[in-house]
């Protein structure tokens, strides 16, 4: 059985009745939907700090629930609304890559176009498919309808840099996605391909023209005041902090920096 | 069958606990209510603002929906409470014109005074009546209970400026209503308003002493970087906007000023 | 039978995922679980201020709601997770003062340790337990687990001075919990203590080395502009107002401040 709980994810802040619209559009379709807010402060058309966000959240949410996430400055031009279904999931939102870190952590296997205006609010404006497209998608995947009844099936989706950390050799070559208000620098590499190259505990950390040996903590609690370490964060991806300081002033990294990581033998 | 929908608005922000009492307060009268915030970051005391942002969610909402709206500088005096319903929906709030703009463009039918102390909380605060009389009325009235046992009918109920655009002759009279993040301002004309003088590809709009004749557009994209146009909105009132600009600067225009608008020929 | 009803407090703010990490890890448990926000925008780690906004909350939730709170700056330390039973509600989080207020208020009966790894995530992280362990609890607590079952009671947990306000003679001494956005002052001393040294109309209000005679009114409106009065706020605290002005600027006062209060004959 789907479940009837769906996540909202946007940039609208709370402030205007955006996400009260699309809340509203859900319940008309699915009276009984659960819907749970991610976070809509994501930074104005910040496609990677929603990207990663929505790739935090989503490990702790039942199977099946249909996440929805519009950060979108697109909208109205021809970038194509998608659903994506992935073993664990149910992703919708624009093809510009917000929706594909967490798609390719949850198992990404198949991605629709919503085509089918059957599945649409009856007019759809230019300028909010967080309302008119996404959240009605939402609404009727979460009440069961097959998602290969939304649009045809699509291989060229967008995936960008962010969403693609990998190996160069026994480095693991990433970028910033995102600094938290700690000023901690979380990067998109996973704990998974650092393993591939051997963890260690001292780690050898390049952002930008900055390198760096330092040590791989359990959390920031063991760390000495003001020692900067490597941790994996609750998302599993590697946080680079300062204890009780900013990491991101230290290495002067802002997000889309690039990262390279090394073991220290 | 009535919704168990309750959505509320507010001026309270959401760092303190006033929220958390309504809700707790609704779901003491009726456990299984959904409850939806629409907003709380609504200007301090700012009754056109909070009617503007309650217009605009309310359409999107299933029939039937109860809102509650506390927008409330004269909580504690004389004002009177009162439940509002309509075609569509039902309203609750204080009699201040906060809900007459939803009212009016969702087909006001009655407004009732809420009086009887049995659907209120037993010891009513002057200063939180979104708590203490607001709360519990949209829980009974949710719960099944008829408008009728609330009070009396008023026909004498306040409708301010903002809820009566109107036509002079063949120009469309409104004000400003909202400006947005963007610096977009947002009138309280409806499309219906502008159609019936005749609307055009050209309109003629005059805020405050500064007239301008611009282009009326389907949505952003299509206008060229810098040009000012007029859209309507999702929430169908007329919008004044420059594409990546603030059109609230060109027409130095702020809430409350008068607009007026007519078709060029 | 047990409500479903959870309520969250914390200071993690909703821009990040954290508060939909803990969402996400309650619905897994109890996905028929109704989550309810009192506030997420506690100040980072002010204990003070996240037991004042919980205890003002609580009593308008229904009986036998579980209520989280998490303001935890020593989260990974030896500070001890802990469930309460009070007379009317379940209390989940640390074991530094943040529960103890709304506790004393609720009629305080138990204090467990959260020890059993059976209701907690499978990996615990040392960062966020307000996923890994009270989120999980508090869902397994709705679902009807007995409090027992999730480790053993004790006796010495922390109880804040802010949880003591107490008679000195006919003195009512207190502190500051919280100044409000209006700069109104909130004491931690409730009506009942107040009854006990006899509440007369006017009353002595000592704030450091600060005192003043003043009414004590029954609302903000029935004082005249700029008169300095007390009322009971709706959380049944003794506030310190100045009509449309900040009596924390004339008192000098700020939160933790001592206050002490004695009727005026």
């Amino acid at each position: 059985m789907r479940q009837v709980i769906i996540t909202l994810l946007s940039d609208f802040g709370l402030k205007d009745s955006y996400v009260a619209e699309m809340k509203g559009t859900i319940l008309c379709v699915l009276p009984k939907a659960k819907i749970i807010d991610i976070s809509h402060d994501i930074d104005k058309f910040d496609i990677r700090m929603g990207a990663f966000v929505l790739a935090s959240a989503i490990p702790y949410f039942p199977q099946n629930t249909v996440h929805v996430a519009v950060v979108d400055p697109g909208v109205g031009t021809e970038r194509r609304p998608i659903i994506l279904k992935t073993k664990n999931c149910y992703l919708v939102g624009p093809d510009n890559g917000v929706l594909m870190l967490a798609a390719i952590n949850q198992g990404l296997k198949h991605v629709y176009v919503i085509e089918n205006p059957e599945f649409m609010l009856q007019r759809v404006s230019k300028t909010f498919h967080g309302r008119d497209v996404f959240a009605p998608a939402a609404a009727h995947l979460a009440r069961g309808i097959s998602i290969a009844e939304f649009g045809r099936e699509i291989r060229d989706y967008v995936v960008p840099d962010f969403a693609q950390p990998h190996l160069e050799g026994s480095v693991a070559c990433g970028e910033i996605l995102h600094i938290d208000n700690f000023g901690n620098i979380i990067s998109n590499i996973p704990s998974a391909l650092l393993e591939k190259v051997g963890i260690k505990e001292k780690i050898h950390v390049k952002i930008g023209a900055k390198a760096k040996s330092i040590k791989l903590h359990a959390a920031y609690d063991y760390a000495p005041l003001g020692e900067t370490i490597a941790i994996f964060g609750s998302h599993d991806f590697l946080e680079i902090s300062i204890n009780q300081g900013a990491a991101s002033k230290q290495f002067n990294g802002k997000r889309g920096d690039s990262i390279r990581v090394w073991p220290t033998y």
